[in-house]
């Protein structure tokens, strides 16, 4: 109940303050100024409890009564995820996915800007998307450690992605954000995280 | 310690189930017949008394001294997860998600089959998509209806999700994968997962 400490907050917990911050920014664009465990819980279908719970690990921020201020709380969030500035990404893989990744407009405000992308495939390396000229896998390495990149998105194909992510680890990226439907190794103190549609149904068909 | 039950096992456990899943697919597909708790900890970066605790909620699936026979702990876990037949899902959105989506190749063999596309922009209505004609999400609920779809992937703006969300519930489905970086309201019986890039790399800028 104590104030932050990297090492004892699980990362279930640090796992849900992003779902918590959507919901807030949200309320946020629609002018309104303070909220509610409960109502914040009806809003991301976790009880007020557990929200209340998980906040205090970081301080108090709410008050008794009153609850939440919405601005408040944002920006404590932002601080405590590290996204109260812009970190800048890499996207490796020009297909769909990635193509989906280099026009997303949910990166704007929420703490990340798409830096360069991407391809190996000789017919789309030096293509423009939207904003972006395509690199050469091949630069990734030398272009990642000239711009200091730590994050990079992986859009690539399962046969491609564990070369690849010893690339980008090699190139000094911390974490990576895997669209490929397979497990990376990584070392100590580098973060994957996937998204996987498929995971993501079977967690929902069980309760069918 | 007993056998299932769908109301007692936690859904982190769930959770946990289609990655150990996926792993498992991956290893048969090298032509590996068994496998570890320990060998598949390292692959899904989860310890290896964690994965026998989660198994062992369902059954003795594993053999001390020599672990676990691949194929059948995967027919295990898709009996479990209902995924030993195919769910036809539709996707409604035809932006860059919902493409990626229709093209994706990683739904055969595990459990899914994307049946129709949907998209409400008159100049995407009727357009060929591979092998979907775009149908115009006016006709969402009669189809939905017609072929007793029950799981649908929301790839529409944030600003559409929720109207097409009540319009999906209405129709019968029961599960929804959501892309749209919105928290959807669902009655009670229906299961929502999210999609969002950037709730992921939040919970690694944590750790930067």
């Amino acid at each position: 109940m104590t104030s932050m400490n990297a090492d004892k907050i699980p990362d279930i917990i640090i796992g849900r303050l992003p779902v918590y911050l959507r919901a807030l920014q949200r309320l946020a664009e629609k002018g309104i100024s303070t909220t509610s465990s409960q109502e914040l819980g009806e809003i991301v279908g976790i009880s007020a409890a557990q929200i209340r719970k998980d906040i205090s690990q970081f301080g108090e921020f709410g008050k008794q009564g009153t609850g939440y201020a919405i601005s408040f709380l944002i920006e404590k969030l932002q601080d405590i995820l590290k996204v109260d500035r812009v970190w800048e990404v890499v996207v490796i893989g020009m297909g769909d996915i990635g193509h989906a990744l280099a026009h997303y407009q949910g990166f704007a405000n929420r703490g990340f800007h798409v830096k360069m992308v991407f391809d190996n495939d000789p017919k789309k390396v030096g293509e423009k998307i939207g904003e972006f000229e395509v690199y050469n896998t091949a630069s990734l390495a030398e272009k990642i450690k000239q711009h200091k990149i730590k994050i990079a998105m992986l859009a690539v194909p399962a046969s491609d992605a564990q070369s690849v992510a010893d690339q980008l680890v090699k190139a000094g990226v911390k974490a990576i954000l895997n669209y490929a439907p397979i497990s990376l190794t990584v070392p100590e103190g580098v973060r994957v995280q996937y998204i996987d549609p498929v995971t993501h149904l079977q967690r929902m068909t069980y309760y069918l």
